[in-house]
């Protein structure tokens, strides 16, 4: 039996945005979501500042989130999951399961936008010589997000404000060994992002970024990347970082820069892994369940003759934001929106043929 | 009197794939174009393979304009202009003139979408020292498209394939003197791109990139700058190019490489510059005939605060591609999705409030 319901997997940016334009739209859409909460990994991993105009990551997801609950056509599922589905674009059945509940929904929908999102990079996995595990000190932009939220960013393992930060580009990203051998987009701007919040919350503190290349694209490059240096002070080195040891109670970070060209050895109080972008399990998961072609890393394979960021390899699914690879907010709720109008047209083209 | 019609202002990938999906939604559109042929800039500058997948961007933009035309219930207007509007969200009255006509068209239209793009920077605009209407083998970045297109990649004042080619980034973008201090996003996949190709077409020929941060985010670097280095040998050097100058029968690019730190002299057969992007003059003048506000590059701005990157500063007026700013084709596509999107939704929401 076709059906004109929507399915959304995931309660992140992407999710949400897409659920704000369909129930806008008059139309019916379940949004599927395992957490308890909505909101996604800004919500969940305490995000401070966006890079979008360094907004309450908070208030702005706060702000989706009122969005999608206002329409009375968008039901929400949440600590839920797809657990089984069946069927074709236009006529899907999907089985969804509460955490801890034996009984499953079973739903009919039409299409399926799959906003299952990223997961950071594990630190510990492989790049043991960053000390992650070993180093309270060592901390990845996650963990930064949280201490900059709370406005106390802090040395781990002491409490006190640090006098040298640094950031470590690249971690888990352009990286061969890994496997991860794509860039994660994202990264320059966070850490440059916050590198300028550092410097506001904690005076006197020098902050540095190691990178590769600076990918400050589009307005990232006047919007963050000069304020960082010019008005901030952050200091930018390209190098690269091949060890960090515990020398006294600093870290001691040993690597080469490349622009001068000679090693280097530099204490630092608190570092700042900037871990790049892997599909969640989530997305891993909800792949195979609905017989998606993944990539090679894992995220969902969009094809790329298709002119279209936000299609999959099964008609009638859809993709949006960091599911299908690594992306920034812009990408993810444009996606959203683009992966929301397809599925409506879908739906509107089959009920157009069936009348 | 309210209207239920979109008015898409461009008919480049943007437009087209607005287009495209308002009518598969089955809802009115009309499609205004300044130039005579549909396509925007990939048709009118004969640019040859997308960075998408290497497909022929001729082929590409053709399915897009096919889609778009299939669609009884979009209109278009070539060789057109808006050249009035008038009224609110909901209810718009604009005038649509066609070139060399007297007369004007008059339509009530509910949404508009803004779908103007970019133009390339004009190299003789204040870098005289690259020499571009000097040099008849300084050529930019659309130049070499159509060369590629056309499968004839020659030294222009030869007619004879080249040995040694180069591409200097960051021509007109990242630039505080010329005023465009933003990143043009896409010219470091574009010149990568641009580079394989020669190396394909051309063979033998040694091919350089001079860059200041290679900006290959996502998956553009593993598609595109791990094969360029690895398969096909271009090679990428840090550097600032100060000048070119003409040696015998072949340019001399100066400057410095800044990883070796040391100066450069190297000679060239055929230097590529990467221009950046500006807002077209369709940009700039349709901004100012709604009423838009401009960013301080003029392109349309998006207010920060809205977490949305298709808005413009006037209700019921969307923007999608490049005329906000630097874009690549996805974000092109998925913002085309996401306006048309919430111009259908605004017009749903509008007609259920009178209803």
């Amino acid at each position: 039996m076709a059906s004109d319901t929507i399915l959304i997997i995931g309660g992140g940016p992407a999710g949400l945005e897409a659920a704000r334009l369909i129930g806008d739209l008059g139309r019916n859409a379940i949004l599927v979501e395992k957490r308890e909460a909505l909101g996604g990994i800004p919500i969940a991993e305490h995000y401070a500042a966006l890079t979008h105009g360094f907004r309450s990551a908070e208030e702005a997801m706060g702000e989706l989130i009122a969005a999608a609950q206002a329409n009375p056509t968008v039901d929400f599922r949440l600590g839920s999951e797809v657990v089984e589905c069946a069927g074709a674009a236009g006529d899907f059945q999907v089985k969804i399961a509460r955490a801890g509940n034996g009984t499953a929904e079973a739903v009919n929908v039409g299409a399926i936008i799959v906003a299952t999102g990223f997961q950071h990079f594990d630190p510990g996995r492989e790049t043991q010589m960053y000390g992650y595990y070993e180093y309270d000190d060592v901390i990845t932009l996650a963990d930064a997000e949280r201490m900059l939220k709370e406005q106390r960013f802090v040395i781990p393992s002491k409490g006190t404000a640090p006098q040298r930060v640094c950031f470590i580009q690249c971690v888990g990203s352009r990286d061969r060994q890994i496997g991860n051998e794509y860039c994660s987009k994202v990264c320059c701007g966070i850490s440059s992002k916050q590198a300028i919040e550092v410097r506001q919350q904690v005076p006197g503190c020098q902050v540095f970024i190691f990178y590769i290349d600076m990918r400050m694209y589009g307005y990232w490059e006047n919007e963050i990347y000069w304020p960082a240096q010019e008005q901030h002070h952050v200091q930018y080195v390209k190098g690269i970082i091949t060890e960090i040891i515990r020398k006294g109670d600093r870290l001691m970070v040993r690597g080469e820069d490349t622009t001068m060209g000679r090693p280097m050895e530099v204490p630092m109080d608190v570092v700042v892994l900037a871990v790049g972008m892997e599909p969640s399990q989530g997305t891993q998961t909800v792949a195979r369940l609905l017989g998606l072609k993944q990539n090679k890393y894992k995220f969902i394979e969009v094809p790329h003759a298709a002119l279209d960021p936000t299609a999959t390899s099964a008609p009638g699914i859809f993709v949006a934001g960091a599911a299908a690879g690594p992306k920034d907010l812009d990408d993810t709720l444009a996606m959203a929106g683009a992966a929301a109008m397809k599925a409506v047209a879908l739906l509107a083209k089959k009920s157009r043929v069936a009348a």
